[in-house]
């Protein structure tokens, strides 16, 4: 009945462009002029998908400069029926900051801010809009790391990492994003400020409605800024990168590593389609015809990493090949080359429809092959990739932009996966969220009473359903 | 408005001894005579707030075997406005076991199983019966780890670990219990089985239901199963205990453990009253005089662990006296000594109100001696000790069991320390929940919005206020 509803108001908001100016006039009368895009508002109507041809249309682009400012923002367009889109970097997979069904873009990039960093206390305060490569360079410069590391760091902001609760390789030792937020401000309707835990690092009082904010994408309020935790920065990081003839020869040494009593920072996969697509820039020899690649790190002080990679190496020692940098400059140039991956993937036919299915990870072997299955019953050119160790793929179907049949048969595929990681115990998304894309997809994994609570909370949160109506939809 | 509803009922189930009777065989006609317990439930209607005067009455005590027992329980329960009390080991300081409004107990002692145990995947599912001595021994014999080491672990449950999301001195490195949670099975209203979660690791798909059940204290439902990860056990542990002449020069030390570039597996204190009251038992000499003591632990590999050991030996170099046993018993003794505390500082007058707020670690000297001087104005003795890399204190007003004009007073005076732990950022509970001593105080801290959202969770998951009615109320 509430996906109804919110369709329903999704629908109604074709807007005329009259209505349109009208609504940045004014929140332009009540922010500041500056506060709201004039010109150039064709890049906040697309993320990542727009591959696939997905692209919204807004109201008015707001760039608010504090949360006040955002929560003066959401109580204007709470008040008015306006639909209120969070926008972080845009880099999702998920269709989550596209604005379909018009409305207020509220983008944090000016929210860049650091509050506090306070390193003999390992953490920090930071505003959402700041980039993830900023959270990442700001620790390092007080010897500290924040260990997750979602792809797209130099445009994606914490904000949208934490709104997703993004993953990346590290998450397998480290943890997804929500793991290193101990607080967070968010504005939520009808248009005020919240903070769900705070510079703390234990809180067991409330319900969990930090947890609650984490993954909600931009659907239960706006995220305006983050406590993070961090650690005293590895002193080493030594990753190794081995080659395999058959997907079953990779999946054995996965196994392997699990058996070698160390806890790897990654643990990472590539198979064949995915290897002949990023052959390009890979920072040594790529071996011909290697069907399956493996990537694992070891890390910690110098002693720590040098014992953990030693095990390993000999967990990966069949490997027809192995790739061991160890001068920081070769580390980062593989992982510079692995953090490519997906923008190669695209690049081979210039468009891709690329999920994110998480399963147990003894059922990774068989979510890869059926990829490979599903891609050719649609005729499609398919191939996976991803956090090996985690369980969780990146299976990608290859499209020609602007093909509409390939793409209606892309997303046929797509939902097969899903059906797949339902079947095998698993989550139909482990990175990206629901967003657009995957909407309807998560009653067949969480049941109906599950996806009765999921929309219990959403209008708990959200009773007139504007903030960013259309996604996560069970 | 939620709060008084709930109040009403928990105040109307005055339940005459035959319409007790009524219930306790109604339940064993549906589940079996076994599964309802006829005699000995005094134990059933007390936790470890009893030496504070908190005890309740129960209509019946069930143990069911299975999660399909307990949607029948809970049916039954639901369908007759009957409340429902979950139950673990009883070892909470919250008064969250205890059944103020009468009603069904529902123990799940009796579902203790492991459903599975994959030490090469590193990760088990129990059922929530299941002690946390026993997932500990259970990791142990797979060559695996369970981090989360909350006291009392041969009497306490792991379901009621999650439903508390307890913490431990091992969370600073490690997490509390929710970390450690990939799935979860519940029943919840009107009684049916969900799951959230599952064996895969990463899950971004729904709101974060998982985590709204964990530390939900029985008040959304009661989980029934859970999905635990596991790492290798570290090869090493070697704690270190520093005493000092002041609090200041103690909490120095602390502060050069975080400049210290290592991550200690626990980070804990006690103050001067603790050791006292915990001299007894202290596995080697306990120097007089001493006003602070300081844990670390180093762990990893055996190399690792040593050099962390160097570092955090460094860090409290200034302690008058140092005891680092390196001796696997000598190390168990210590910490069997440290799990003691609590019951040490019991015994000294036989009762205590001991509370669990989590403060900004900076602010750990200021609710050290913030929690003497709220003693000394209600003339009461008082000493704190706990987890201090978390900030998360143990501060506690002895009593003499049966005073009740003496429990007046330590009640006041905990009153004014969650007000302290709110002024200071903190949180009114690190690790026990709001239970029910902590009713009400939970608004100062979230704000009324925060407070509504609460209250908008519970209506959601129990709209008749059934689940352990008169807890958890903000």
């Amino acid at each position: 009945m509430r996906c109804a509803t919110v369709r329903c108001r999704v629908e109604s908001r074709a807007h005329t462009r009259a209505a349109r100016s009208q609504v940045a006039a004014d929140l332009g009368r009540l922010l500041g002029q500056d506060r709201v895009l004039r010109s150039g508002i064709e890049p906040y109507l697309r993320d990542a998908t727009e591959s696939r041809g997905l692209r919204g249309a807004a109201d008015a682009v707001v760039l608010p400069r504090s949360a006040e400012e955002v929560a003066t923002t959401v109580a204007w367009c709470y008040e008015r029926e306006v639909p209120i889109v969070p926008r972080g970097g845009g880099t999702g997979f998920a269709g989550g900051a596209v604005p379909v069904g018009g409305g207020v873009v509220v983008s944090l990039e000016r929210m860049a801010r650091a509050r506090s960093v306070e390193p003999l206390l390992w953490r920090m305060e930071v505003e959402a809009g700041m980039t993830t490569a900023a959270v990442h360079r700001l620790a390092r410069e007080n010897g500290l790391a924040f260990p997750p590391d979602p792809g797209a760091a130099e445009s994606s902001q914490i904000g949208g990492n934490v709104a997703t609760n993004a993953g990346g390789p590290h998450a397998f030792k480290y943890g997804v994003t929500g793991a290193w937020v101990t607080g967070l401000e968010a504005v939520v309707a009808p248009g005020e400020v919240i903070r769900a835990g705070g510079a703390m690092r234990k809180d067991v009082a409330a319900y969990d409605l930090k947890s609650l904010l984490i993954g909600s994408e931009g659907t239960l309020g706006i995220i305006t800024a983050v406590w993070l935790r961090l650690i005293p920065a590895p002193e080493a990081s030594y990753p190794l990168i081995g080659f395999y003839p058959t997907v079953e020869r990779g999946c054995e040494a996965i196994e392997r590593v699990f058996g070698s009593g160390t806890v790897p920072a990654a643990l990472e996969y590539l198979d064949g389609g995915t290897l002949t697509a990023a052959r390009h820039g890979f920072p040594a020899e790529l071996p011909a015809g290697a069907a399956f690649a493996v990537i694992v790190e070891a890390d910690g002080t110098e002693a720590e990493a040098r014992a953990s990679r030693t095990l390993l190496e000999a967990a990966l020692e069949d490997a027809d090949v192995l790739h061991a940098p160890t001068d920081p400059h070769d580390v980062d140039a593989l992982w510079s080359w692995r953090h490519g991956v997906s923008l190669a993937v695209t690049a081979r036919r210039g468009g891709k429809v690329s999920e994110d299915i998480a399963v147990p990870v003894e059922s990774l072997g068989t979510a890869i092959a059926e990829t490979l299955e599903i891609g050719r019953r649609h005729g499609l050119e398919s191939l996976s990739w991803g956090h090996a160790g985690d369980g969780n793929l990146h299976s990608s179907f290859l499209l020609t932009p602007g093909d509409g049949e390939q793409l209606r048969r892309a997303e046929q595929a797509a939902a097969e996966l899903f059906e797949l990681a339902v079947r095998l115990g698993g989550s139909v998304s482990g990175e990206h969220g629901l967003g657009l894309v995957k909407n309807g997809q998560l009653v067949r994994q969480i049941g109906p009473l599950g996806a009765s609570l999921h929309e219990g909370i959403k209008a708990l949160f959200d009773p007139k359903g504007l903030f960013n109506p259309g996604k996560k939809l069970a």
